[in-house]
């Protein structure tokens, strides 16, 4: 089998000898999704997906650091899709990890309404603007929200999950007034969320959420997350959540 | 005119020499109140009014900073209004303060609907529990949900508003969720949100917001507030606020 494909590479995820395949031209994980997978929770007996996986990568992170029954990643484009099968193949996690090129919006008329324990996902972050575009560019696919808005994607997290199940998403915090409405209006209440500043003292520029398919009112905001220390190096966290600390 | 009662005494602001009559047995003003009237925004063009005003705090802070043409606080205790209407004359604001005995939920049917520039207000922060409250006590009443819920307040805050017009409050942190929903519910959009943590690296105590009567959906989350240093001196923000740095 030829797992790489023109322009590919395999990069090793520093974790239980897990490589991934990134074409560094359509793009390569950031720190969102890794400090994602460290939010996110799985127990060993629940089921998870992630939903507009790319490169395979939250399925990768999450299946190494809780190992659950099964971690799914849906993607609809079918050659970002067929990347993160053959780093699934790659890792021999077939049995673990299956990748369904699928459409969010639908995705649950095929892989099961009310049946996940947990849903992912590290969503395009900008709306669509009237700039520049490209449709079919993949680094736009995922930074704008060009084939999903928050509201079809939240929809349909809540379509997947099991009353109880938890929703795992990481966002820009100027979009949390309507991140909460999309919430609630989905029976998703947000029960956890945690600010991600570049450095003490300046405003977040990430925030991870925890929600709740039913649920009480509570809101716990959690320490904040600090990237940088004053002199340009990764705080101590930061360097624990990389596993190298 | 006799301006002490029983049990209270004068404080200095140390603002423009202005002073406040407390009734320690009552309650005395928090840094939630410094800190909100600081948060808070009034043009000098403008009218503004504190929903809850309890000693005349906010009414006394805010008119000192910003100078507008009225602030105006409504407070349903006639003894607790009586002792702001005491501190507004011991300042001789007159004029500029007018303190209103008036139940928050219907006060725009006498006060105005649709005319203030700003509402600010401090209000209880905790729900009505089943626990031992004796709802008379002017402590719990104004820590707890006793005589106004936050839907009922948000409400009245949104009537009082102009068009654009913009509402400051303080809260906690784990009511976000359903502040946030109140205020979209009542035409409220949040535009801006300060969380005020103790120290770095621990998660927020209590919450400042700014929404504007109609407006776009972005939200600013600012730079966080530490409250202490490490020392547990109060760090150099806080004392510029005070006034004393």
């Amino acid at each position: 089998m030829n797992l790489l494909k023109n322009g590919e590479r395999i990069d090793d995820l520093q974790i239980k000898n897990l490589k991934i395949i990134q074409n560094p031209s359509w793009f390569c994980f950031g720190i969102d999704a890794v400090l994602l997978s460290d939010f996110a929770y799985i127990r060993r007996k629940e089921k998870a997906v992630d939903l507009g996986t790319g490169t395979g990568i939250i399925p990768l992170l999450t299946y190494a650091k809780y190992n659950p029954i099964e971690v799914a990643g849906v993607e609809i484009q079918e050659e970002v899709a067929d990347m993160a099968r053959r780093s699934v193949a790659l890792n021999s996690l077939e049995d673990k990890i299956k990748i369904y090129t699928m459409d969010i919006k639908n995705c649950f008329e095929y892989i099961g309404i009310n049946c996940y324990d947990v849903v992912i996902s590290n969503p395009p972050y900008k709306k669509i603007s009237t700039g520049l575009i490209n449709p079919k560019d993949k680094k736009a696919i995922s930074r704008h929200e060009i084939l999903i808005s928050l509201d079809e994607l939240i929809y349909s997290a809540s379509r997947l999950l099991k009353v109880k199940g938890r929703f795992y998403m990481i966002h820009r915090p100027e979009r949390l007034n309507e991140i909460i409405l999309c919430l609630n209006k989905n029976k998703l209440v947000p029960k956890r969320l945690r600010f991600i500043h570049p450095y003490v003292s300046k405003s977040p520029r990430m925030v991870l959420i925890e929600a709740s398919k039913s649920g009480g009112d509570f809101l716990k905001i959690e320490d904040p997350l600090y990237v940088y220390n004053d002199d340009g190096s990764y705080t101590d966290e930061i360097l624990k959540i990389y596993g190298r600390c």
